[in-house]
């Protein structure tokens, strides 16, 4: 094969592989030339092959163009490949729900977002734009772990309203919650140890214990109480435990808020047996009562607290910006950092500092709790109204979820599969749990708004019941 | 005590701890009254206890503020913090040296990173001012892994430029080369396995090892000609190898770049071991020749390669935003990342998508070898002129490191100690290598611009090497 063959297939390749796409301006001969260390005719004459073949036109004073595909040429559309790996089953599981919630024509009532449109965009993008009028180029260098030092001091005194004294120097900045609370774990584990989750839980929790190898107990928690005292005592004094991953305030998938009462005893619990706490707050600023409620942490007086949470729930999802308050766990974690992911983004650091300092965060949240509230009744009052009366929705005061609960042998998943069919996504109950309890529940976001086509989804939802329960 | 007593103290206690800096603005009577639940009279006295024992001080029509420090309250600076985490020993060496390297006063020879001053900070300005104009709502939705659609495009079509074919879909967008890269071992191994990384190496690599508790077989790697390919035979005969970590072009911390023959040789034989190889090729647009190298990945016609690169040293650190080319190990790698940091942040994605259509990116690149080449040219000079002659100094031709060799019982890490103490730091060979190999070796960052401090910095080395040699 001569030279300007060779280089003519390699780009039809290209196209073939979608590098370049029907209408993409190809690179000028110059420029391939200049990248290929091939001469001007090689590449013209390979120009020249690809334009007799009908896959590139030339368009005078322009240029060369990928050409429209002709309809017959067009690939069938595959249907969506499944891949199931058996050992990381549940995570193949929850990757695929969440990955059908990506698809714009599905209501996301799976989703573990909020409607992104309910975030302050206009500010949030003046942020952006003042960054990029001041950003230096040292900044970089000013925001390797534990991260920018006007952040933490920002997070700092957000808990400081709170009563909390927390150190900024405690403080570190990660690529949102997710990463704060995997590193956590990591810094107080070694592969194999026991670490208690809830039953059921975030997904997120079992994933990282399944990723650093360590074995999970799950205790019993409550749709209304949350976590079994009693069944937390006795698991603590049967295993070497080190560490208790749950969430104090609006828990996901549950809802429920735990006491103060029941938070302090909780830490007293863990305390007394000398298990670290990784608290996952990352809905705190979602209560719809007067008074934003606690963290464990503040009932922790002996530094066994992790507090772990984000902007990514409550202001901006896209900027990845999260955190851990440690303690004296704040070193070992930023070493961790700098092995994994070295820091998060100064950019999203610094217009989150301008953000906080004076575009109204407490004005936006009180708003956002506002809507959130009104959306959660309509889609409780919604569900009420068209899901049979078998169907038992556990209702809780904050955040937005609602957790639901099918007459005994409906399974949510075959649901959940019957409910894509028709554009409607829900998060079936295996995805919190690695127990057999939950097959018959699911969780329902109800933060996207309500209207006709969310009623009538909800509608469609009670028929696929019915169609289950004969 | 009474409540306005515990809330005073609670304050002094949280402006003791930094949370409020002398000069800040304490929350208004009414904000905190509001977030205390406490009522005006008691939020009130605690203020006024506050100002009367000088903490705080009222500006009328303005609010309260914290009291400036008085001299003999400061308290004395304290000794930077020396932690020995002996299990993480090499971590806590690596963090310490990267640390001194944040200081503002130190020259910076032990960094990882080239002078940011090089990279087009006003391009990336309005690019990210673009993004702030242009931003959805539902953006973040759009760039869960494996990242935005549009910013993989890019990097598929400049794989292209330089004759490799490679999908869009294969690329994942991670938090740079370093989470792409951890991504990947995670992907193809699991604790216990035997990994094959050169000596020496990119410490992080090695934390990766560490942190995945894998086993490190560490290959002879030589300045000039790189992996010792007889020695990584007989490692592959005798060992159950499972991945080969290492850097083709530019390798950190030696500099070479491998030829096109050993390139080729190296992917021939590591395929017949049916190894995968993890390549990483972050300094691949510093070469300082006519051409870019071609990566070993365009060599692999098995899809054994996972090629990893970013644009953290070639264009905006401060992104955070990498890639790994991952084949058919893209999809395990998305689910990774989905359970460790979720996804990259939206606009630092959009950002460079922007960036790369429309800032010029190639006359940047051209602009930055030139100058890389230069300042490497002067650091030469000037260490030729000024250190001992038994120094010996290994050059290359790309990036921006220079790999030193002391002579023999002269010890880099004393060496870096002492220059420490004269704001001079470097980064010793222990740094890169679990074995003994490299304690008289250190590597020099030559992109930090040079003269007169470099070069009276460089004397004073010279004269500390001369100290230690008698």
């Amino acid at each position: 094969m001569k030279k300007y063959q060779h280089l003519a297939q390699q780009m039809a390749e290209q196209i073939a592989h979608g590098v370049w796409l029907p209408g993409d301006k190809l690179p000028s001969l110059r420029e391939q030339v200049l990248n290929s260390g091939m001469s001007f005719m090689t590449v013209s004459h390979a120009y020249q092959l690809l334009e007799s073949q009908g896959r590139i036109i030339a368009r005078p004073q322009s240029g060369y163009y990928v050409a429209p595909r002709p309809a017959t040429q067009r690939p069938a559309t595959a249907p969506a490949q499944v891949m199931r790996d058996e050992a990381v089953d549940i995570n193949t599981y929850i990757f695929e729900v969440l990955q059908a919630s990506r698809d714009a024509s599905v209501l996301p009532f799976a989703s573990a977002f909020p409607d992104p449109r309910l975030f302050p965009l206009p500010q949030l993008n003046r942020s952006l734009a003042q960054v990029s009028k001041t950003a230096t180029a040292m900044s970089v260098i000013e925001n390797l772990p534990p991260g920018n030092a006007g952040l933490r001091h920002a997070i700092a005194r957000r808990y400081a309203l709170q009563g909390m004294t927390i150190s900024p120097d405690e403080i570190v900045i990660t690529a949102g919650a997710l990463e704060a609370l995997n590193l956590s774990l990591q810094a107080v584990t070694e592969p194999g140890d026991w670490v208690i989750v809830e039953n059921p839980c975030f997904y997120g929790a079992l994933q990282a214990l399944e990723r650093l190898k360590l074995k999970a107990l799950s205790v019993a928690t409550d749709v209304n109480e949350g976590i079994d005292l009693d069944a937390l005592a006795q698991a603590l004094q049967n295993y070497p435990v080190k560490a208790c991953w749950l969430m104090t305030n609006s828990q996901n998938p549950l809802g429920f808020t735990l006491t103060a009462e029941k938070k302090a005893q909780l830490v007293a619990l863990l305390t007394a047996h000398n298990v670290t706490l990784i608290e996952d707050d990352v809905y705190s600023e979602l209560y719809f009562g007067r008074d934003k409620p606690l963290p464990a942490k503040a009932w922790d007086r002996n530094d066994m607290t992790l507090h772990c949470s984000s902007f990514s729930k409550c202001l901006v999802p896209g900027f990845r910006i999260g955190w851990v308050a440690a303690g004296k766990h704040a070193r070992r974690i930023q070493h961790l950092q700098l092995m994994s992911t070295l820091s998060t983004s100064s950019p999203m650091q610094l217009a989150l500092v301008d953000y906080l300092s004076s575009r109204r965060y407490d004005a936006h949240l009180r708003r956002l709790r506002r809507q959130l509230a009104e959306r959660k009744q309509l889609a409780w009052q919604s569900l009420q109204r068209h899901l049979p009366p078998e169907v038992e929705i556990h209702h809780n005061n904050s955040g937005y979820f609602l957790w639901l609960e099918l007459p005994a042998g409906v399974d949510a998943g075959v649901l959940s599969s019957l409910a894509l069919e028709h554009q409607i996504s829900i998060a079936p109950g295996k995805m919190f749990s690695t127990t057999d309890n939950w097959a018959s529940f699911f969780r329902f976001n109800t933060a996207w708004g309500w209207g006709e086509r969310e009623d009538n989804a909800v509608k469609m939802l009670g028929k696929l019941i019915r169609q289950l329960l004969n």
